[in-house]
């Protein structure tokens, strides 16, 4: 029962990875300073597995502190690093926060593993692909000047891992470029808890249709697209969190590509928001209040990932759909209107 | 006489910008960790301006430090922001220490200084600028993907203060991309004091002519340049420190072109190892022993500046020129070999 590290753990990806590292038979400890995320999540976690997660409450950005963990854990084997700020529109408002939280995070971790070999999972983002020139897009692809202090922590942070792991000889590293994560447990007992108003299509979708929300806006349809809405590459949370459990697994067997690898963590698959709407409001059996607004500035017009390399090296594919994210996510938000999590 | 905070002030640059701030009618405020400089250069600065400037040592990296600092002198205006870590060599092998050590002291003031309005002047580098593909490069040159953890530094640095320029009101912003910088005071009182062997050429040359090193080699002599050797522009460490204060006066009465804004400092003119190896000779009567060896991998084949933009609107132009250059810093290397600072 091999324990592994994951910080941000009480978050939307985090506490589905946890959930999952748990299946495969690994023991999860999980660090996070509850500024995104709910202490409730612990118990939702333990209706799902049977068991409380170990659960350690502070800042990462605490050098200190980060010692003082690393130094009376000497049994973690791995590290997946979810901590961090995540909304591009607030990063562009206050870059300070995001350059101090997802730098320090990231550099006190590392700096307190030093000396030690450590397997390291990293959450990076498909915004490191900018608007890609070709679909679908390859981890060869070129990585773009961010547009957003946010999408600008996660290219730095890639290359502060890929030097370092060329650095070093302790470190081995996997960075996953996610796509876009929505949907919930298939129990729907965890899923995305936005805190105010929702940065994210789907919780913005599933809250008005609930009722918590007038109507949705959607932004542009006057895209090259073939219904004129921007197209990403939704998946499955659950999938998603597969996928850092394939990556531990692959960093203990010894990645042949070496000590740093990137992959795609998505479905290969583009739909526009349109076409989201209508597969939720399908799932849901809803009819979605909506409307059309103006182009959103900094917004990608469409992007989907090529998965080829995740399928045959990290040995790693999406197995839900369309149709299970927007289930899951209904599910999810109608359990969340009778349990309140708050 | 306004105060002005001088971090890494006893550093080359720091401790010639002390002196011309002082000439300026300054206050300046140093910190200093010495990690790469030595105490004893507050003394030789008191040789130059008559006192001895107020001096804090500390690492800026430690974020209750500089708080504690922040909030303990309230009467700084500006702050020249030198400290970091320069070896673009080190940072290859030891990429974490450069990415610490240069973010951590940067957003640690930045947030210190959050809610006051602070004049901010930072060390940046034409390293920024890569190859360039036009020259003379000037400041709207794109700025490429930098080829080393320290290049990447000062990037990453430039972007977080224009960013936080943009997004709060209370920063205002100058960066200097820096050139070459060479050269020692005129008083031969202080210079460039290299921690070990020389990383920079002019060391290197003056230390291989008063014999600490027995010969120098010229790294590529095939370069599409005139004499084959690879060209920089070198520009006088007073000269440079003069800029700063041009810089903290421009800020002081308002910048024109707004909260941010990047200055090139060098002379405009590019000289080529060989030709700096031949006014070095001049300048000191002394042959130099060296060699010509392999390129080395990663250095700018040539690159030197347009000072055009900080000629009309930072109102600062070099004064000085190769040999006064060579000259000043061969009497530094004499009286360094006659009073050792160690």
């Amino acid at each position: 029962m091999s324990k592994i590290l994951v910080t941000g753990g009480t978050g939307f990806i985090g506490s589905h990875t946890v959930v999952e590292l748990h299946n495969a038979g690994y023991t999860p400890v999980l660090i996070d300073n509850l500024s995104n995320s709910n202490i409730k999540i612990l118990d939702q976690i333990e209706k799902i597995i049977g068991v409380k997660p170990e659960f350690h409450q502070f800042d990462l950005c605490d050098t200190a502190k980060v010692n003082e963990f690393v130094a009376s854990n000497p049994d973690i084997k791995g590290i997946i690093h979810f901590a961090a700020s995540k909304a591009v529109g607030e990063s562009v408002q206050d870059p300070l926060k995001y350059y101090h939280n997802n730098f320090y995070s990231l550099i006190n971790l590392l700096q307190a593993y030093r000396q030690k070999p450590i397997n390291f999972v990293f959450s990076s983002s498909c915004t490191v692909y900018g608007e890609p020139d070709v679909l679908p897009v390859n981890e060869a692809a070129p990585v773009k000047r961010a547009t957003s202090p946010y999408g600008n922590t996660k290219q730095i942070a890639e290359e502060i891992l890929q030097e370092s792991a060329s650095a070093y000889d302790n470190y081995q590293v996997i960075a996953l470029r996610y796509f876009n994560p929505v949907g919930a447990h298939e129990t729907a007992l965890i899923g995305e808890l936005p805190i105010g108003v929702p940065q994210n299509l789907l919780p913005f979708i599933t809250q008005t249709a609930i009722g918590k929300r007038e109507k949705l806006t959607v932004f542009g349809d006057d895209y090259e697209t073939p219904d004129g809405s921007a197209v990403r590459d939704y998946i499955h949370v659950v999938d998603l969190a597969k996928a850092h459990v394939a990556a531990i697994k692959l960093l203990e067997k010894g990645n042949p590509n070496g000590n740093y690898d990137v992959f795609n963590v998505g479905t290969g698959n583009g739909y526009s928001v349109l076409e989201a709407i209508g597969a939720f409001e399908k799932a849901s059996g809803q009819k979605l209040n909506y409307v059309i607004g103006p182009r959103r500035e900094g917004d990608i017009i469409k992007v989907w990932g090529d998965v080829t390399k995740s399928t045959n090296e990290l040995g790693w594919k999406a197995e839900l759909g369309i149709e299970e994210m927007m289930a899951s996510a209904w599910a999810w938000e109608k359990y969340l209107s009778e349990n309140p999590i708050s």
